[in-house]
């Protein structure tokens, strides 16, 4: 009989997450869900700043943040520049390519229609003296040609220097906002800090070296290379609790995993240039050639609150699911069949105590 | 008798919002859905370019877009500066420290290894003079050291400074494109209105300080200290109506929410640099700490077309959550029971009914 | 009878796209399901590098790529440049506005009270020579004006400029990494390619000439006015199928679809602007309007992996969907109902065969 077997159904979804589970036990209905009465807020809002702090020496010069820091606006992604290749006074003009694999013995080597674009301006079809002992093609650019084969340390400083993270985010469904500088941390803490994963796991200031220890990398290699690393920023709120419960999980990992394993294009580096002008008004500039450590700060996170509405919805679901058999059931069974007046007894027995249901009530308000 | 009696039947889900009614009254059936028939794209393509345009005048001199704007690119992130403190004619040297809490009375006070690192260089360990009064510890890097104490009023001009937003976008499913200059609004209009909540609900231009003023913040306190905020373009469109129904809507929020209640970092400044060079070679630059109000125009929607495959699992779902249990109630009733001759009888009578169901076909056109 | 009826219970969500096929024929239950099996995460961390090669001509410069790309960090959006309008030379002082527009006759026409803002500066009021024909109003700002009407040709080598993207993706709940270098392609290859769509899909080497002409632009037109390609690779992975099977789809189009259609604002422009200084130490730069093209990688994807939960769940929804009507009705024809004693017979034949399922074994290892 009915009152005496046990009902589960399951009806969750996995990306959703919400569960229900039913089941009768002698008469009792118990109606547990997992957040089934609440209301998710996927589209969080974010806004990210960042702040880097440290000074380095690289090429004799000491590198303050306007230096080493691209681009300067502190935003979500920025790069730390650990070593420079630089290539002064560049000015417009002919000279000979610099790399080993222009080396010539004639102009017909260096045919511009025969041969690969230059590395570093267009090909004339000249062969041309590079050094006492080699002749490399000529090009026409910005000349001299970077050599970009020198063996320079990066900036080993890098690795104690601080990004502070400062991170808004919203829920708009709930006009919820809350910030990384948790109200129950105090601000002089906050200043001086550093974020570890034992015992300060709350502080928004993060040293390089620690982050790439995070992430598992090795930060000489990195700094050599350059890579990306991501910080993951997770709020995963549930609003029905205290505000306090609401709190960043920060995680690191590197994100160019592919450039550790690859030879081709081993790390992260890029060009660009500082432009200056002659008294005379003839341009010239430095082309700098930077490898850098990239960091993305990712943020993600919902949020859950009560709400009547998916309450309903969830519990009329599970019991329609239920239940719809049972109503037809019922309809049937209560008007067109023999058996309906010894089912009809059975039946309203277990609907009144269904109705009752004061188990379903407290698994509402304390969920499991 | 299931005539007479109405069976509601919910089977809507939160977060897709499909939803289907389905009732019978006397043996009249309707088929409700909200967007069931439709599928949604989600998968917003977007491309935003900007374009700010105004004069300000800052110490002397008049900016603009080039000077005030950065990132440069027009793209969807984008600063104004509204305040700089400018450091001129920085050079690599020595120099003191520029902030009193460097002060200092003999080299002990200055030692590296006992103090946190220097602001705006390395820390050499001396105490020398920094100006008639007081020593401060002596740093080696950019020189002289920013003084960032300086009382500078922000550029009051940017309130009347605009921001041309152009707002392209495309969902892939249906190949739909769409931009925020509608067609509906001609272009001698779109070149001279400006945004405001009631009249201009779809010109694209927008003026600083209305913005500031629909994102609830003042814009003198947000020009001092600088912010984030966020210009969100939502873009809800039911491709089954016409055109001219997906149209864009604007809401401004202020985004760093936590800078207004926090003492440690109360706003968004950043820190770059203009670099020079001497006719000698030496290179000096320029520090500038910029102020600036961030504006992130974030853009998301979805659009939902009638498609066939929702429609019908749809109805394929609504009628086998409730047909399920009947299907196998019927087969068993017709095929094993005593009263299945009574309950056949009932049983075509509803199909019938059920089959010939106009109002089902109108209510899939014309949904509510 | 059951054993001679086929049920086909359909119970599919189009957004999710597990889909579960359950029939019966003679007895012979077939459980078919498309991923339902697997846990899916959509969650894809991305990460983009660029690189830019190749040499153009310019207003009789070289361009490389720090000349013409900005922003120059190589990240996931850049532009190239393709033409620019220069200004060289500009100080802060008075100077005539430069376009027809601000053609005056005397003071009054330059009222700045009476007119819209400048277009290079701010307005002094007074009506000033332009040249020997015309008189302009006076601005005060960075002068000389610029010219922006001047025909420029844009540069035509970004045609054959390569863009080199690198691209790591990692799903995080599988911790599944893989990169756009496919370790199927030998090293060799991708340094040398370039992609195409018929023979080298997976060559991350892209010929702006051909990304322009899959997103179905003319390259001439672009380069002149400027606009935003969008280079789309999707990841959709099966990682229960071999590592290889899991590969990127490069897609393109253009993403300002606006700019094409609307006469206000035609393409995708900026300013930006050089510093120098002159030895008495007064500020001078040079403004550029630049026309460019924009890419945006945009990176999307999830992967499923088989997992015992989902697998279940789906199982046992699919049961229940079905089930729970049949649970109750056999509950209540079992005990209740007079045929009970016939049907028994017939049920408990039905679940056993059920119960043995081979069919559905297979089903879930190589799903359909």
């Amino acid at each position: 009989m009915i009152k005496n077997r046990s009902i589960r159904f399951v009806n969750f979804e996995l990306a959703k997450l919400p569960v229900v589970f039913l089941w009768s036990k002698k008469s009792k209905w118990v109606f547990l869900c997992e957040k089934a009465y609440q209301i998710i807020d996927t589209a969080i809002e974010s806004s990210v700043m960042t702040k880097v702090k440290g000074f380095g020496v690289h090429n004799g010069q000491v590198m303050d943040v306007a230096d080493y820091v691209t681009p300067t606006q502190g935003a979500s992604v920025f790069c730390i520049i650990t070593k420079t290749i630089t290539t002064e006074n560049q000015v417009q003009g002919l000279c000979p390519e610099s790399e080993k694999r222009w080396i010539c013995n004639n102009d017909s080597d260096c045919n511009p229609q025969r041969n690969k674009p230059g590395d570093y301006g267009i090909l004339t079809g000249r062969c041309v003296s590079f050094n006492n002992t080699n002749n490399t093609c000529e090009i026409k650019g910005w000349c001299p040609a970077e050599i970009d084969t020198v063996k320079i340390t990066p900036m080993m400083e890098v690795e104690n220097f601080t990004i502070f993270i400062k991170n808004s985010i919203r829920f708009p469904k709930f006009n919820y906002t809350k910030g990384n500088f948790l109200p129950s941390i105090n601000q002089t803490y906050i200043k001086k800090c550093n974020f570890d994963k034992v015992n300060n796991t709350y502080c928004p200031i993060f040293r390089v070296r620690d982050v790439v220890h995070y992430a598992n990398q090795d930060f000489r290699k990195l700094a050599d290379k350059g890579g990306v690393i991501g910080i993951k920023i997770s709020w995963m709120c549930d609003l029905d609790k205290s505000d306090e419960h609401c709190k960043p999980s920060y995680s690191f990992n590197r994100l160019d995993t592919m450039s550790q394993k690859n030879e081709v294009s081993p790390g992260y580096n890029f060009r660009f240039a500082k432009y200056y002008k002659m008294e005379n008004g003839t341009d010239y500039r430095t082309l700098i050639k930077a490898y850098a450590i990239r960091f993305d700060v990712i943020v993600n996170g919902n949020a859950g609150k009560f709400n009547m509405i998916p309450t309903l919805i969830n519990m009329v679901a599970a019991f329609t699911s239920v239940g719809v058999g049972t109503v037809l059931c019922d309809i049937i069974l209560l008007n067109f069949l023999k058996g309906a007046e010894q089912y009809k007894a059975k039946k309203f027995e277990e609907v009144k105590c269904f109705r009752s249901g004061k188990n379903m009530g407290t698994a509402l308000t304390s969920p499991w």
